[in-house]
């Protein structure tokens, strides 16, 4: 991935290599995961230049204020952000928002070379747990800023008690056909009657806001198989409702498996324990296998034990409204999966349960893992995400447009100077489609007055590579600087004491999503689970 | 100081060095203050080494419970811990606590040899900042864990509100006979009357509390004037109110002195930046007149700009149990300060506002900066302190020693070794003091059975420190760690966007709490404030 960013410095962009090249160097490259050493070495040079790539944390702003103060230094509520808002005069010459969002509108579909659905679902899933936007204040994020495996244990100490089964360290979970799952949420009702919580997971979520927003426009046949997870969003796709199965299993497996080995622990130690090894393991799939992926070349990235320890780098988490909204990569999401008549549409992968249970989540992320995603890029995504609907509410990407514009950001070319790369000096050296480049000097006039969100989609890549160069090093760098400090991870608590001696081998063996997949399937043989397609 | 600690590894314990050498050291180290590079050198050196002296935070254990779990690594709401809690054979062998009170009870008064009562009230005053332990639940802590100046703007945000004016960026005060004092916090009342809040105040602290347990005992003609400020303790020595009231003068007189710089900045900058600067003001003191002052031959450190950012100790603070215990230097408490008919008796230096307000503060903290302190060890805490009142609640020293025994703390030799200090074999080589050594052995058998608590406090030491070995460097390890890793230090924040020009000129002219003191004061040639006296 990273040879690329530096050991080139003399070029204006990343290369675009000859095929044959391209082809090869994967070839080259994956190997060097096999070789323990220079894999360990390769990942601590990668990670500490993308890690050192800006300035540190503690950041003197958050979205609090545009001055600092004692509370936009410790109260993480707010978002916090990289670099100070620009200036009336930068804001003032942006083009009407009205007309960024064509850039963003699919006009034809365009899909990723190798990287799969499964991503997609993955990454929507992984992200919910930190990026939290508030929905009346967009300046606030109600995450814990860490990767905590919120998603099946909920943010609050309250909602996981909620979802704790009270014994041998498990949590709530029913077996339907042989396969285990979540606990549903609402009390049995007669079709199309009232939706209403169990009375054991009252307080866990927000109720109205699950029934009438969140399942406003889904068919009522869907509802009553809501999952009760830990976000209120982790039934809104198919994938998400995937994860969180694939994770509370893992987690009653862990249980089981410690009051094997312990059968003096209580409830809370055994819980306790599960959880701490299973936020490891996730910790090691989204370095190892996930960021794998998003890196050039697939470089093999080894989340390299204790090197948060010994660097400057590691401060106390804190997400930043830029990587807020870098991550919105909507054009990854394609507008069907599949074809034929088994094609998902888009309200098929959305808040539809049944379909998870009918089908399976074995047969499910088989397919996903075969169909390709979107591309990254402008003009990609989704009718169903730059649309209105819903009483002409504004859609998602005009909704990320406007919290764009909220957030005040500097100009693309002020951030990338801010990350270390060179100042561009046109739309064509950001990207070589003319069409477009044309398009958005129409639109901003100058290269220096194309605002961040837009030009982090148009930066145009080379096969190799699954983003542009800024968003690439942006999101590694918070990735990186938030990941690897997990408080599970360093020197004094990465040890038997906290996971087990079970848990340590459990950490050692597992590898890969598939793996854990695996090991909680009724038919393992069937798994297959992959970010690259 | 601290060469004193390693470079001296062959001597089992601090040297008794000869009269006229003790004399002279200090006279050669101090000379190192006026000398920039070198002081700023040996202060590295010496806050490294002891930030160095244990292991590193996050820590696996909190009070929370006796595993690691991803609330004891997050949740600080606990206090923290350094080292896992001794075995149940360790606690059971241990000597009944009522055996134990009688070390502490103070049986002929000593003094310290250079230390001031007006140390004693600024430690009082700054402790209880960041160590505020739950009424209810002893694990808890409700501090912030920073140096935040919550003494005079509270804890929470509400709190915060409203003590503050709302206009030019300052606190709420009045001004008594041309001098500015905090705002009263009750309502006029005809005396003996009931207290109640004012409603501006409303909500500030806990009503009941206030009046019923920390009032409870006071003369009535006392209550009045209770100032509204931060902590609820605030007014409870006529130290802590002094505090008060020198850091909220400093702030509006900061929060003037910007608003005349800057005419076009609102109320919340004013404040903000202010505090911003106090923050900084009362770390500075700390670390280059407090901690100068614990240190042995009151070696000049240097709060060495940006020397966290580098560091591996360099850690989300976390206050320590340890931390809180080795903070309660009851024996530094004089039995009445002063003598004659101006003498003070601790039912005169404990809730009295009113003579704060007749005296002034000039006065009293001349007359502390000249008071001896009581000298740091067993059998010196005062009775007041040791024995008790108020319908035979346990006293305060009993309940500090019931909050080591429920830490279930290891012995201090595991301590010392755990600070990379030599294991003592015996109690002879613990204290020099032979009644002492018999009688600690007659209690405890063996020198390993010897509990934290007491073995700190019993430890002797020359002229040239304030306490003991173990004690010295613990404080100094979690001080030098929690103090300097303060975000306003930080090096994209300890900057003049952070703090204003003329903020960046009050920081870099303030080395005294005397000078503070002096240029809030009608009176400034009255001024004399010293922690050494």
């Amino acid at each position: 991935m990273f040879t690329s960013f530096r050991a080139l410095p003399t070029l204006s962009r990343l290369p675009d290599l000859p095929g044959p090249i391209t082809r090869l160097l994967p070839r080259l490259i994956e190997p060097l995961g096999g070789v323990g050493l220079v894999r360990r070495a390769l990942s601590r040079k990668a990670i500490n230049r993308l890690a050192y790539a800006t300035t540190l944390r503690p950041r003197p702003l958050s979205m609090l204020s545009d001055y600092t103060s004692w509370r936009s230094l410790t109260d993480r509520s707010y978002s916090g952000r990289h670099l100070p808002p620009a200036t009336p005069e930068f804001m003032d010459a942006l083009p009407a928002q009205s007309d960024v969002l064509p850039l963003f509108r699919r006009e034809q579909e365009i899909r990723a070379t190798d990287t799969s659905v499964m991503f997609v679902f993955f990454a929507q899933w992984f992200v919910d747990s930190f990026l939290s936007t508030d929905r009346e204040d967009l300046r606030k994020n109600h995450s814990n800023h860490d990767i905590d495996l919120c998603e099946i244990y909920g943010k609050r100490i309250e909602q996981t008690n909620l979802l704790r089964s009270g014994h041998g360290g498990r949590l709530k979970s029913q077996v339907i056909e042989g396969d285990e799952y979540p606990a549903f949420l609402f009390e049995p009702r007669e079709p199309g009657g009232p939706l209403v919580f169990k009375a054991e997971f009252e307080g866990l979520h927000d109720e109205e806001f699950i029934t009438q927003r969140i399942l406003g426009d889904a068919p009522d046949d869907r509802k009553d198989s809501f999952f009760a997870v830990g976000l209120e969003h982790g039934n809104s796709t198919i994938g998400s409702t995937i994860m969180n199965i694939v994770w509370v299993r893992e987690h009653n497996r862990l249980a089981d498996m410690l009051a094997a080995e312990h059968p003096g622990w209580e409830d809370d130690q055994l819980f306790e324990t599960a959880r701490n090894i299973a936020i490891v393991l996730l910790v090691r799939i989204v370095v190892e296998e996930y960021i794998k992926h998003i890196a050039p070349f697939d470089f093999p990235v080894e989340a390299v034990p204790f090197i948060a320890d010994g660097q400057r780098w590691n401060r106390m988490n804190w997400s930043a409204i830029e990587f807020n909204l870098l991550y919105r990569w909507h054009s990854l999401v394609p507008d069907a999966i599949g074809e034929g008549p088994e094609q998902l549409s888009s309200t098929e992968f959305r808040n539809n349960n049944p379909l998870v249970l009918s089908t399976g989540i074995e047969a499910l992320m088989k397919r996903c893992s075969h169909e390709p995603a979107g591309k990254i890029g402008l003009l990609n995504t989704p009718y169903f995400l730059t649309e209105r609907f819903q009483g002409d509410q504004p859609s998602i990407e005009e909704r990320t447009i406007a919290l764009s514009r909220g957030a005040r950001l500097q100009s693309f070319n002020r951030y990338r100077e801010a990350y270390g790369l060179e100042h561009l000096e046109s739309f064509e050296a950001l990207t070589s489609d003319t069409d477009l480049s044309e398009r958005l000097e129409r639109l901003y006039g100058h290269i220096d007055n194309l605002e961040w969100y837009v030009g982090i989609f148009a930066e145009d890549y080379p096969d190799y590579m699954m983003m542009g160069e800024l968003i690439t090093t942006m999101v590694a760098n918070d990735a990186f600087t938030q990941a690897l400090t997990n408080p599970l991870l360093a020197r004094h608590v990465f040890t038997a004491d906290t996971f087990s001696e079970a848990g340590m081998r459990v950490i050692t063996e597992t590898v890969s999503l598939e793996q854990i997949v695996a090991r909680n399937s009724t038919s393992p043989d069937a798994v297959r689970v992959s970010f690259k397609c």
